[in-house]
């Protein structure tokens, strides 16, 4: 089987998967895909399983798509939300966790504002983790609905030139990015104003730069970031007008890409801020297929997991 | 098949129904209480159908009646709320609803504070529409429910004098109800203080009285409306005061009604305000029975609109 | 059957069960705790039943137990906050909850700040209530799920003696637990300041000290209640630091109860305020098998009330 590929009991980061691990989760994400655009139904694979969606940061798109995805694999779902919970009460992130845990949970989904709390929560629980975003760190399910998209168009996820713009340094969709795109031989440049694209990123196999002609030039792919409004004014770049002239995508600066260039954007989309409305309307635009993989890609991400526990040997 | 005379694929409002639609609804609804009332259990209908619950206004009895029939149909639910959307970071309507219908849901429920937000949907989505109230438009289940409670009792839809009272002129239940009951030619009046009934409403073929106890008289269903505290104090009426001595129902008002009339009513009841204590609690009170017709009436909603999403051909 | 036993409707209190009862639902929690640790599956006893969680105090651990408890049965479960309830418009408890009974449930699970309210439910409610806790009076499932941990310890329910510390005065969880530990014959003795725990608490069949060390000696379960921050700084007792110094647990304090003895806490944990962190966290510590078994004993629970609705012959 195939499938024996697949060495994680958690997803915690794009960086501990292998290309083979990737490649595999993306085929079984397209099966999946396939199944749902026609006849929708459930799948037996987790049934009587219980997944439970652990958000710290609120999330339309991220939780509910999870949410569909568990469901569709016949699991039972338990949502979580930060302002419920006893944290309110001042218990710590660890025992809430291991209250949760206490109740036998096969998968746990956990947003957090903090980098690597995914990874701690491993060092105690038994049900696999899955890493929905964690602060400036990862957000691995996101990258991976991304490759889906983009192999979908170019039927391959090598050879191509990838193009993120935007606020890179505090984004963990752009960090997972880059590093599935540097595992996979392409080509990256990431393209934003000093403040929030720092040279050190060329350390992890990008190219760095601060125009966005130059930077989009001969791409395949145009990643657009969102852009977060409290970081202007000062403190990161002057104003939303002065980056907008700058940096946002429109049909002139992405008919610089490539003739067979596609649009992206991770969503809530800023229009005509960090993305002309035309543009993003437009058949270049994958934006909303995007979201279409998201569930595709959790269920393939929940289907390998399997949600087999450690169980405890003290 | 009977159930060819159904031609929506979205239930926008009772303005788009025919009578015949309306009588099948109500005959399926019917056979679901009946199962429902004995000895319950899930029907398969919408197994591997995904129903979403798009309340952008709070509710209990609605959002769970939805909830509790789309589950009983076998459907995963999914609720969402504004507080928790991403409409709290900017995102437009629009780009929120074609989020969602990008995850592939069957139908999506939506109550909004917009009149027409429910129809501008079906301009771009490819889901059935379910309206669940919006603005002061229509809440089209809510009359049908109401009708379904008619029917059990008087064994007909037609030829019957329904009474509406209270804010007739913010009521998107009281417009659904005299859309419905014109359109099965039954006798409507409109009771209330000239502020909140506007003559105009006779143009939907109602009559318009402002005295209780002439409107009421001989009518074979007296159905209260809810007194919005906010609307009181010099803005629509003097006060909840002088409100409850003039358009209050109590067992005097009501007798003048006929000896077989029902008592109906939305909920949540301001008791003693717009209704007396000792009516909503007799038998002469329908009002738990709507309710429970919610349920049934959904389920017969959801069920005739089957969730066959239309497939993109572009 | 041995299941003739148990002759309840509802599960309002410890009070109304009987010893062969409270052995009952421990020895049914006890098959399920072990199909549950090994390979979970549903369980069809519920399936088509619908159970709505009714919680007007927010809570994270009792809401998803029951939650998960439900699913696990192959129920539908509804959940309801206070927050997005009707009560908000001023509706009363009756009134909500005969709405919500008008929608057919099977369980209601209810947790209230009013001493009683699962009770008063039942004067019109034809759905089984659960009481998930109900101000200072009881929260019988915390109490029937401590009780499995003791049984599972000691292999017996009786013969034993309890320590309970903390704010017995004002904790459903202690009062439950006296009553259960009375009723099976077992020695309990109550801890705390005097203002926390009166003498009069002895009428109930327990002995009152005042000093940790004394009242600890020779008890087989240690089970300490949470310190309610806001009740210290003069109303109750002077201060956290003073009230630690004097009530909490730790390694030294500990070692008075009997070598076999085990730690118990309904959580959450105030960590080094009224349990000291190493003991906690030691093998003497049963407070995560405590949220384990909640699952098993809430199932037990709704199996055993089975959801068959009253129907009304009027």
């Amino acid at each position: 089987m195939k499938e024996t590929i697949f060495k994680q009991k958690h997803l915690l980061s794009i960086e501990d998967l292998s290309p083979e691990e990737i490649d595999l989760i993306l085929e079984i994400a397209e099966s999946f895909v396939e199944v749902s655009t026609r006849n929708i139904k459930k799948f037996p694979a987790l049934k009587g399983k219980t997944v439970v969606n652990l958000f710290f940061e609120s999330s339309t798109r991220t939780r509910s798509s999870f949410e569909i995805a568990a469901k569709r694999l016949s699991a039972d779902l338990i949502n979580f939300s930060a302002s419920i919970s006893s944290l309110k009460k001042g218990e710590s992130l660890r025992d809430t966790v291991l209250t949760l845990e206490a109740m036998n949970p096969h998968i746990i989904v956990i947003r957090h504002s903090a980098s690597g709390s995914p990874k701690y929560l491993t060092t105690f629980a038994r049900s696999s983790i899955i890493n929905a975003g964690d602060g400036f760190h990862e957000h691995p399910t996101q990258a991976l609905l991304d490759a889906l998209t983009i192999k979908q168009k170019f039927k391959t996820l090598r050879g191509l030139k990838i193009s993120i713009i935007g606020d890179i340094l505090h984004s963990r969709v752009a960090r997972s990015n880059i590093i599935l795109h540097h595992k996979m031989g392409n080509e990256i440049s990431l393209i934003g104003p000093p403040s929030l694209v720092p040279k050190e990123f060329e350390q992890m196999g990008a190219k760095v730069y601060y125009d966005l002609k130059e930077g989009v030039k001969n791409s395949d792919i145009v990643m657009m970031l969102r852009v977060q409004e409290e970081r202007g004014g000062g403190n990161y770049f002057p104003s939303i007008r002065e980056y907008r002239k700058l940096f946002e995508i429109n049909q002139e600066t992405f008919s610089l890409a490539k003739e067979s260039a596609i649009l992206m954007h991770p969503g809530p989309l800023n229009r005509d801020v960090e993305i002309e409305t035309s543009l993003a309307d437009s058949d270049k635009s994958v934006i909303l297929q995007q979201v279409t993989n998201g569930i595709a890609v959790r269920m393939a991400v929940l289907y390998l997991l399997k949600g087999e526990r450690n169980e405890i040997i003290n």
